[in-house]
């Protein structure tokens, strides 16, 4: 087995945690030699469960360590284009969280320093690793959609983040949305020329007080000719509700929810499943692991990673888009908020 | 038993066989006394298929029959608001299949006529009285969705009609679409205020040089602040796709397509199952001796009809508006179509 | 279109309102001259519902008719086998429901009545006609089954029949087993050589004290060596349960059962579906008209009816064959019922 | 935290390296000291592979280490009584793989010497801690099928195992439905006290040649009165088939199937989804994770184990019956058996 390849987990939040955990446990390949975390106590929490041998709350012990090679960063959204460039300069392979930034000037700043650095970069969109999307993927790839014609993405969440998150989100379509912008881009394998949006604030009027809407549904068309919806919602009492159809000259394939179960039970009343897996960190468990492995496995053997820094730029446009096709009720190009 | 409702038939062709088949043989309330069409032998075959005792080419035999209470308009859309009119005038009650016309005035008058002659109206907008889709209304109506927030249509037919027809059809919005646009206010109970199109030929340039197009996803803003999506295509090589979505504040609901059998097949392949039923002839049989039985039911009882000319006419505004909306690539309301 | 066939119903119970029906209205090829019931009032109400001219309360009416080409037998099962007689003495064409006789002393004399006059006899196991299970056979007879293996029924009604019923029923096996006998033999092109029943009271003790049981397991062996299992109940809470799987060296095939809608909701308790539909009447209601259609068209076109006298024997020596291994706890084999 | 619990591995054979995986990298709470395998290259790679510190070949390296507290047994059958009683003499708590033995009064000696010693004993019975089964198993305690009547369990492989392993499998019953007969009980809270089999060799003639049969059909009397169904076979073409249902006076449950994604594709041909996982390791991964989870979890807490010895022996008992009543064709009681 080659040498694993040695990481700094940057962040020790949720997702750090969860990305800390399967690089430890899960994945022979990496090995883990430190975490940061503004919150020293968090970092070494982190560290203590999952075997790590140190802990910071100094992210430049991690950037000026010359045996880590790696960093995964999943520290807040402000910092994260900050860290890309400090990363980069110090010639570390780089996993970032999405999105890289809301403003597409620090992206491309960041974007730039990568490029000069030579190194690699992963944007976490983990959903491409989901065996499910993966699957739909394939098939088109192989053909069985033929011509992709429509492409329908259901994206609700099971309740909204708390008021103070989403006032510093970005909003829906830079938070919530950009993982379905990056799912449209992944399976139609086209990009996105122009989005309309028609929104409105429909579960909870504090979210409209906050500056966001919580309802969406965002028609895009491809530049394959191809015309695609999502639709949002901040919250669906059934649990988080994840679903894509592709529909094409040569058959369509539909994705469906994950239930942590499949009894089905038949009562006088009628007949019932389970609902869908809760949320993200129920629903996406594999896919969080697949993605790191495929992060380390571009690092171990010197490949491209599957999520490029451009796959992190082209959705905060589309975000961007979005929220200028609401604000003015018309269909916006993409071309236009360059 | 009350005595049946006596019934002519306006019509011979495929839709106007369905309707005679079921009045004379699945609804015993009704008794069919005289099949209509340009075509005599058209009218004939007809007539001695299902027992009716006459058959003629001159719709005024119908009209001028004092014996003949309610009639049945199945011909040709262009002919619909004239015999609406004539048969008002007769003091006939009146089904008519959709649409009324493409054409707000001759809609209009139409509608005035029936006003004034106090005569019943029910038109075929046959879907709505479909078992699935009842069900969603039932339990939108029963509260169980709570506040409608996203509704959610796929429409695909499973092959294009013949370009000759696509050129008089008034295009995908008043032909295909027209059903989606009835069963969006049916479900929703709650009026269309604006219209959104994003459309293409991708099905097959004939289609585009006949005037119209093949392929749309259209979003819909309703009254009640929910926001629609309709989807269409007119190729599905898997068959007629028929599913509709409405997600509330409460819960959601789903219906799928129905399949001539539930047979699941495993092989070494995969697991199998029957396509879709074929088109409307087989997939809303049921809805088509439904609505007949509906409208027999309020002629007998002097009821109001459930598909009032109100319900005729608003979606070919619709349909307008949808058209607007792709030509000038902006959300129409329905407001400026009037 | 040829002659129709001109039929007299025996019988204006529940099933014989239901075949007088279809033969009546479903079935342009069937001409329905006179219905007979012992009560006259049913023959007559039956005669006026379904525009019979005639209704008698004297089977011989119906026997000595000479317009009268066909007869369909629904009266009570100890009259099957005499009417069968009769009508083959009067050179009837027969339909009988099933089952022939609980005797097969009754029915032997009965078959060879039939033969001798060398008319048809269809023996009403309607299950045969239903589309689902009619496809399970297609796909055995296409081979892609590849070899049958096993098999398995599940057949629970909604609710037992009253207790004066069960009386003279001839108990489960015979009453209702016999339509998964039937369905047994007909899926599997096999003979069934030996049974074993493990069954009990569970539903309701007055059951067992009307000496029949409610709860039973059947393990059927074919001369093919494929192994069957049926299992029954007298009492599904949820609605009729009627599934059936066909497992093979080439694949497998698994019918499920029908619903009213196919609505699917979720809210915050899970996902709900609607039950099975009801019962019988219900769920079979196609393969009622099928089976119907059947008989008639191998009146008309003179050709074998698709379930024989042979049909309707043999799942009644299985009916005996499982109440003997019942009472020994055994394997019966059913040469030793003959 | 808790001190890990100590663990030795014997046996690195398949599911030996498994559960040392799964001690290894999912279960914090576990501590893998050694591993032994009478192959020593095969336990020094399981070693390396999972991190632990030593290897051996020699099982009482782990036996006479005071350091272990705990033993997994995962090596071949006819060694597992031995090792129970070794394991249970050096004062260590015992996870043995199924089954025991295939002999009962060496299964009495083992579970003897547990007792004696007491130690804790759990048995490899993993598919109790599949989610699926774990739901019905609930819903079953918690009233929701109210009293159970009618168990019917499928269980099929994708392939026939070797030969040779076939020659000392025990045949059958003790290899391949023992795990359907640990689940009847499981489920059904109610012990077995009758067994009737219909079985052959219909798989491939190799089979019966070396003394086994290949599909069979069990009944199974309960003492709570209810009646269950096994079917196994050795060979679904389409994978791995392990689905339960369960049903009674208050409703029923039905477990499926689980599939490597939920992607449905419709094409021209029909409507097709992927295969079941393809086997055990594919399917039960979870399973085994929360078996050993279980397992560490009784002996840190001092707690009886979920699956204990006499669970172990009593489907070894029933194995035994189900031989029996296969060559005596005759339902034979659990009693006949001790």
């Amino acid at each position: 087995m080659a040498t694993p390849v040695r990481v700094g987990v940057i962040g020790a939040g949720r997702i750090g945690q969860v990305h800390a955990e399967h690089l430890a446990f899960r994945i022979p390949e990496a090995d883990v030699r430190m975490v940061a975390d503004i919150n020293k106590a968090a970092a070494e929490a982190c560290a203590e469960r999952f075997h790590i041998p140190a802990a910071t709350d100094n992210v430049q012990d991690i950037l000026s360590n010359p045996d880590i090679e790696a960093v995964i960063i999943c520290s807040s959204t402000d910092t994260h284009a900050q860290f890309i460039q400090e990363a980069a300069a110090a010639d570390k392979h780089i996993f970032c969280e999405k999105p890289i930034d809301h403003d597409l000037g620090k992206i491309d700043r960041a974007l730039a320093a990568v490029e000069k650095a030579g190194v690699k970069l992963q944007i976490g969109f983990n959903r491409r690793f989901d065996p499910n999307f993966a699957e739909v993927r394939r098939m088109i790839e192989a053909g069985k959609i033929g011509q992709p014609h429509i492409l329908r993405i259901t994206s609700r969440d099971p309740e909204p983040p708390p008021i103070e998150y989403v006032r510093v989100s970005g909003g829906i379509f830079l938070d919530m949305t950009i993982h379905d912008f990056d799912m449209a881009r992944y399976l139609m394998g086209s990009e996105v020329t122009e989005i309309f949006v028609a929104g409105g604030v429909l579960v909870d009027p504090a979210i409209g007080e906050a500056g966001d809407i919580d309802t969406a549904v965002i028609t895009l068309r491809f530049e394959n000719n191809a015309i695609g919806t999502i639709d949002n919602s901040r919250k669906a009492v059934y649990g988080y509700d994840q679903r894509v159809e592709v529909f094409g000259s040569g058959g369509g394939v539909v994705v469906g929810n994950n239930r942590p179960h499949n009894a089905v039970y038949s009562d006088a009343e009628g007949v019932h499943a389970a609902k869908p897996l809760y949320f993200f960190m129920q629903r996406y468990t594999e896919s969080f692991i697949n993605e790191m492995r495929a992060f380390i496995a571009a690092v171990q053997n010197d490949m491209p990673t599957p999520v490029t820094g451009m796959d992190g730029r082209i959705p905060v446009v589309m975000g961007l888009a979005a929220w200028q096709s609401y604000r003015e009720n018309r269909p916006v190009k993409l071309s236009e908020v360059e």
